[in-house]
């Protein structure tokens, strides 16, 4: 039986090889870490790494918490238990270099004093500038990932992403979406263990996938309108963060650790009015490209 | 009778004779005017400033909008009537100069074909260098503006602004405050033209008080310090923007105009991890009194 100490210590274990393995990639900064914690039980280890070779500012966040059911999470979960636990890891990186994508990671547990559980999480992709071989590595990688543990995952979780990292008021995806689910517990021949060895496994699928993206990208060169369009790419990020984001919007409702929820926004970003890419530039096909439904793997 | 063309006329030359006064005050950039037209009725006219001698980036917009009432409105307003007309005029204002402080002015007029009618607005300043005498400055020249229409209106609405104008996940109001008001319609001895020149006296306050702030602090050395303090506090203000300012929400909602919607937002903005000010800095100075309740009149 999965308990809930041992998939705490499993995300920490994980956040631990992650933060190894960027700061590896890295070359030059190290990820400072705050542990806190939280007034009505548990805490966290926030760890951010701000100005590396590689990494502008990043974020791994590993947090176990556990109480009593906070109001605001009984209305939204439309729950009668009394207590409850979480525990997950969340990382966003921002590289330096507009060619490097910016990435988001998270898995996370759920459970209620009633018995309730849940796991939830994804990897999604915010390219500053889309390369199609590269979506088509991301995406391969996941559906690896997802087809080893049951053939249903990648489609249904695609999907899912598509709609979930999308930014109505632009009309835009924040990037060329990845994975992403919730709710998933035992059932439909489905075990705990199963739930949480999925759950690992795209956990452990980060660190390869962004450390061969950097590889891929960290040495091109860029122009200063490059690296302007990748502020006004974070400035869209931020928007969706700020905007649309329910993990975010719960934590500044809920009085999460402000300084650990916000670890997703960028070093800079801009808003200039109305820019519009030149027709056949990179950018432009990069917004053509921010729309659902897209099948990288061709 | 005031009526609603007269009202959205006098708002358009009230834009008109503030981007004068700012294009003076600037004395290098020119406001850029996109004219649009809204599919639902009505239209606007956004005029940007950007990399202007003083202003960074600054908007005044004007529109005035009719039509059937939109869903989300009739919903949020719990109003059964078909048909709406709003008309209102805003600038956001974001200086290269971190001594010299945003602004934002705001007013309205929002009316139903049910007859039911009413104003709204405010101004409100966040500097990013707290100065307790240009504060002072700042609130005389509001208090002043209000008492010549009634003495309850300042007392009530620089209240109603340290409510409005505040972000909950920082603890922190936006700046130093101003005046907000809104449904301000005739009644308890008030006619409509009353309300209607309280409102025209708080958009024609805007330019003479900004004008004289830009003067005061336009050729104040700065230091790459204090520029990035600049830029920190450009991100709070995009916080309040994107997750509580109720406009821009509403905008984003009902498919506004996203650009003269984000027009608020700032060329530049930062987010750095978990930045504490020495004690007894500038810095320090400014967060400690960005605080509601504060009676800058002395």
């Amino acid at each position: 039986m999965i308990d809930k100490n041992q998939i705490a210590n499993d995300f920490r274990a994980l956040q631990n090889r992650i933060c190894k393995a960027i700061e590896q990639a890295d070359g030059k900064a190290h990820f400072h870490e705050d542990v806190w914690q939280r007034p009505g039980g548990g805490g966290g280890h926030t760890r951010i790494m701000q100005e590396g070779k590689v990494i502008e500012k990043g974020g791994v966040n590993f947090s176990a918490v556990h109480g009593e059911m906070p109001a605001a999470l009984r209305d939204k979960m439309k729950a009668t238990a009394k207590d409850f636990f979480a525990s997950g890891v969340s990382i966003v990186m921002h590289p330096q270099n507009p060619h490097v994508p910016i990435i988001h990671m998270n898995i996370r547990y759920f459970e209620m004093s009633d018995g309730t559980y849940w796991f939830g999480g994804g990897i999604d992709l915010t390219p500053h500038y889309i390369d199609a071989r590269q979506a088509a590595f991301f995406h391969q990688a996941l559906k690896d990932t997802c087809d080893a543990h049951h053939p249903d995952y990648y489609p249904k979780y695609k999907k899912w992403a598509d709609d979930y990292f999308y930014i109505p008021h632009r009309e835009e995806t924040r990037g060329v979406g990845g994975i992403f689910f919730d709710r998933l517990s035992e059932g439909e021949g489905r075990s705990k263990k199963q739930c949480f060895d999925f759950v690992k496994a795209v956990g452990e699928a980060f660190a390869p996938i962004y450390t061969h993206l950097i590889s891929q990208n960290k040495a091109k060169k860029f122009t200063d309108a490059e690296k302007n369009w990748q502020l006004l790419r974070r400035g869209r990020y931020v928007e969706f963060n700020l905007v649309y984001d329910q993990g975010t919007k719960f934590g500044l409702e809920t009085s999460g650790r402000i300084e650990s929820i916000l670890m997703s926004l960028p070093k800079y970003a801009s808003w200039q009015y109305d820019v519009q890419p030149l027709k056949g530039s990179a950018e432009a096909y990069t917004l053509a490209n921010l729309k659902k439904e897209i099948n990288w793997l061709g």
